[in-house]
């Protein structure tokens, strides 16, 4: 009997709502060539709030489960694991802050999921997995100075430097999130004012659209929303333009303008060659992302002497941040 | 005869103001160990602006009277020049915005001076150079991830990425001082509103100091500016805080929180381990540096979970500029 190396990698993305894992073969020829960017197997699970030892048991049976499905369907063993979290990840796959995860603080994800699947285990931010996947297979990857940047609950980044991932001093580059925008601004949880978040994500977008709505300027989308100005939600607004409804147009061209505003002070700082838009907010298309475009030329610095700097929607959808996971886990166990 | 290796660098800091110009010995063990960096030779004249010839041929005669000086000394000979220019400057040594230098516009200033001087010249950022000496030769330089900027007329930077200078897609990276920080704040030259240094700069000392006075609450200030509210500069503040009167320690203060927070806006973004302040504002020390790190602690996002990021006084002085641009000259073109 010939022993097959272990070239079967896990990868899990941790949301705040649901839990999403992969396995790919981590030594199979990359690029989006690949039908389904290699995946051999996937599956969901929501994402339980009960505290750290039902998250950890809730993963490692997603691995276990994983392991099943690969072994019936090839015989294949998976070799590692890798897992994008919420938050601020240091070196050492310990997750410091993540607010979309209550309960789950300072928690040794790397040791604590490794003990119970027996496996070595790497542990990123899950932005920066997705960016990694996004740079690697995606449609706009291979640049070496890339700005990605997920747009959900709130905002998500990772960046490259000569093609390679920035991580920083602890692991925690790219939280742009939290850049101040605004001083005087509306107040964030993390208990400053005006960050970055509180306009360009989908919940900065709801805010605005409440704001709208409240003042009368957003007459379909009360509509849409059952007739109460406080249940607008994002998705609202991005359907209510998608029709053509004028507040709501309006709307996304003052978040479009948040947008662009925050990339062009991450862009003065980066030097980046291309932006590359993912999360669930730009699945709408272009509704979300010709408003970005159309103010960042406005906004950004030095933009007379600059290359024109691309603004794409991400390519990889949902499966960016457990393949990025699976992929950096290879790099890093390798 | 022995023939002698050029290896002895001119640096030029290129301000909007004066150009200081040194010469060291690339070759010469560095390290702060070297008495006065090392310098060999060093010569200051006012910045001509009256055109790109005027100060192309400025720019040639120093370094004519640099190599002069230095084979009175030594015997030496110049065998590379490194310029610091504040703007963007581009991989291929154009100068492309440069807002301290009215009238120069797409400078070609490799290709320039090289032609001028007969040597190679290699251009980079004037804060960028600044770093980079800080880095190699600076009482706080060797880290991995760190964040250097220059308080004067405006706000320049140099950033490390893992003990390398970050450059960007086009050698643009590194200029915070136009990020937006309020969208309804003072305008800028730059077209825009509220951009950093419209606050963290020296200029923005002074608006903040001059709001102040019209206001009524800086009388002293109003006095050492000869009595007019409008007249009163950076210099006077600092001045004035040094000597513990209450309205002055109070813009300070607020100034201190303006610098604090775009730093926070960077480590948020690039993970740094330490910041280092340098320019002629942060000459006055403790009086500008105790407001700016009594408030970092509380706007850093993620404070909790970093070890301290220490935010240091540059410790080179006028000289950093010009000794960086001829270390970075040094490698580039060896």
């Amino acid at each position: 009997m010939v022993e097959r190396a272990p070239s079967l990698v896990c990868g899990i993305d941790l949301g705040g709502t649901k839990i999403l894992g992969v396995v790919i073969d981590a030594t199979a020829p990359s690029g989006s060539a690949v039908d389904n960017f290699g995946i051999i197997a996937s599956k969901r699970v929501p994402t339980p709030h009960d505290g750290q030892e039902t998250l950890i048991a809730t993963l490692a049976a997603l691995v276990a489960d994983l392991t099943a499905a690969v072994q019936d369907a090839s015989g294949g063993e998976i070799g590692a694991v890798g897992l994008g979290a919420p938050g601020l990840v240091d070196r050492d796959g310990v997750l410091h802050t993540g607010p979309n995860l209550p309960g789950i603080e300072d928690c040794p994800f790397s040791d604590r999921l490794g003990s119970a699947t027996g496996l070595p285990v790497a542990v990123d931010n899950d932005a920066t997995c997705a960016a990694w996947a996004e740079h690697e297979l995606g449609r706009f990857g291979g640049h070496n100075h890339t700005l990605f940047l997920t747009l959900g609950t709130g905002i998500g980044a990772g960046i490259t430097v000569k093609g390679q991932l920035l991580r920083g001093a602890n692991g925690y580059a790219g939280e742009p999130g939290h850049m101040v925008l605004d001083p005087n601004g509306p107040p964030c949880p993390c208990g400053r004012r005006g960050c970055w978040e509180r306009y360009a994500s989908g919940s900065g977008l709801a805010r605005l659209a409440r704001d709208a709505a409240h003042a009368g300027r957003a007459p379909g989308l009360v509509e849409l929303a059952g007739g109460d100005p406080e249940a607008v939600r994002g998705e609202h607004v991005t359907t209510a333009a998608s029709r053509g409804a004028p507040g709501a147009l309006e709307i996304m061209a003052e978040f479009g303008w948040w947008v662009a505003l925050g990339i062009a002070n991450l862009v003065a700082v980066l030097d980046s060659e291309v932006v590359i838009i993912g999360g669930g907010l730009v699945e709408a298309g272009s509704v979300v992302m010709d408003p970005i475009r159309a103010a960042f030329g406005d906004v950004l610095f030095g933009a007379r002497a600059r290359p024109a700097i691309p603004v794409e929607q991400a390519s990889m959808g949902e499966f960016a941040g457990a393949i990025g996971a699976a992929l950096l886990a290879a790099q890093r166990l390798r």
